[in-house]
């Protein structure tokens, strides 16, 4: 007997986008539903309450440009905290760099790492093993109002689009906090929204991480399968932010295990600010 | 009576774009199905054969990324060609140009200059009035093989995806043609599809313009409504392309009137290559 197909869609203002394919689990946890699809072309993919999370087939363009353009430009990163991050993907590029000895992962919902982990086990791969992993299910928020003062290196930001649960991680106290349990060179790396179908939030995520860190910058790139296709990721720190000649070292390396980000492309990256939206921030 | 609203959605790989919305026209073309449909966030949106080609929202993504730059690499833009671009969008930005003296914009369907004319007119907009714009109903590949040599300073190809009619509009011996009635410091634009979502027809339009020109170079932007919602055009030339000081000063003033594109945004744009295609271009 062949598999039964469906269709799935994420509804976005009056537009879907849906992926037909075979469903894996069908599940309501305790702060979500979550659904995963086999597809013909994204592969296996992540449904939570009825926004994409990620596929096999796009979720490096997610991931790679959260981590690396973090993780390039400060020198000290053994200390790491991942906010979300449940299917494993940030952890995975995390585990890429020798000088990391910790990282945290800070997840909400224990189903989607169980999940992740049954049905989508290529994105979190063997970082799901590294001993420098330690997966905490905890509310990021109480996690990170309750750190101490200059603790993290980095602190990851991978979560959904604001909603319930998850409207908190988009606070100012939240990211005063992130800004307190940094180390002085630290830095916060954030997704940021879609300047376009999420140009409200996108424009306050940047306001707001401006207001509060002295730095911060936006890269744009590509998430196929998120409303619009275009996506940001924010990088906010206390110190003016540069790439070491080791870290260009260690990047070159990293680069070869990429599908989507190198150097050049990062740099690029952060100028692929749409026109409309400079207009609007200097308005 | 309130409009009656319906799903109408782009098929792709096992995965499908829809907008919901009034449809407004639906009517078969001598060449194909042409759909309008008015929707609350993308405004109205054109739809031929099954594909989305362009919404109010949206189009300027597409068509900024394709006319300036071209434009502003090269000196002497008197005479230009658009083969396809029937929805007056390229031709839009071009008259932006106060260099350009004529615009032949030949496409193949009058239905689908009717249409945009009557449902879409804010895309061309005042260009269909101008008196440089000349339309021609004609098969753009018979065009250009019947154009004298050195004739035009910019050729731009602003047609749908490879199909039935249009394949050839992806041809060896058509680019060939276009390099023929190029001026020796003329410049060739074409949309070059989607890495992701078209990946094999992208590589195949870049091998190809690098065999044939001198100098190719493609950049990668958005276009939400398209598959993937990543996207590329490509910019080829007998000469190396620079921008001149004269230039320079019309781009600065052609950006204010740009909701997308802008000069830094451009050079960026040329370095937003996936690593992964790097690779298969190098391998």
């Amino acid at each position: 007997m062949s598999a039964i197909k469906t269709w799935i869609d994420e509804y976005h203002k009056g537009s879907r986008f849906g992926l037909n394919g075979e469903i894996l689990i069908k599940k309501n946890s305790k702060y979500q539903e979550i659904i995963v699809i086999e597809n013909e072309y994204y592969g296996k993919a992540l449904m939570l309450d009825g926004c994409w999370m990620t596929s096999l087939k796009d979720e490096k363009y997610y991931h790679e440009c959260l981590v690396h353009p973090a993780l390039n430009r400060i020198d000290k990163k053994s200390n790491v905290l991942i906010i979300g991050g449940g299917d494993g993907g940030t952890a995975r590029e995390c585990v890429k760099y020798s000088q990391i000895t910790k990282i945290d992962l800070v997840e909400i919902d224990e189903e989607v790492i169980k999940i992740s982990k049954k049905f989508l086990n290529e994105i979190g791969g063997e970082a799901w093993n590294d001993k420098r992993l330690k997966i905490h299910i905890d509310d990021g928020v109480e996690w990170v109002k309750k750190t101490r003062d200059n603790f993290y290196d980095v602190v990851f930001i991978d979560c959904s689009d604001p909603s319930g649960f998850s409207n908190l991680l988009f606070s100012d106290s939240f990211y005063k906090d992130c800004k307190r349990i940094l180390t002085p060179k630290g830095i916060l790396a954030t997704q940021s929204e879609s300047p376009e179908s999420f140009k409200n939030i996108h424009l306050k995520i940047l306001k707001t991480l401006k207001n509060i860190f002295r730095i911060s910058e936006t890269m744009y790139s590509f998430v196929p399968i998120y409303p619009s296709g275009i996506w940001s990721w924010t990088f906010a720190s206390k110190e003016y932010l540069h790439l070491s000649q080791e870290n260009y070292n260690e990047a070159v390396k990293i680069e070869k295990s990429c599908d989507i980000w190198n150097l050049n492309f990062q740099n690029a990256a952060f100028k692929m600010m749409p026109n409309k939206i400079i207009k609007e921030l200097n308005s």
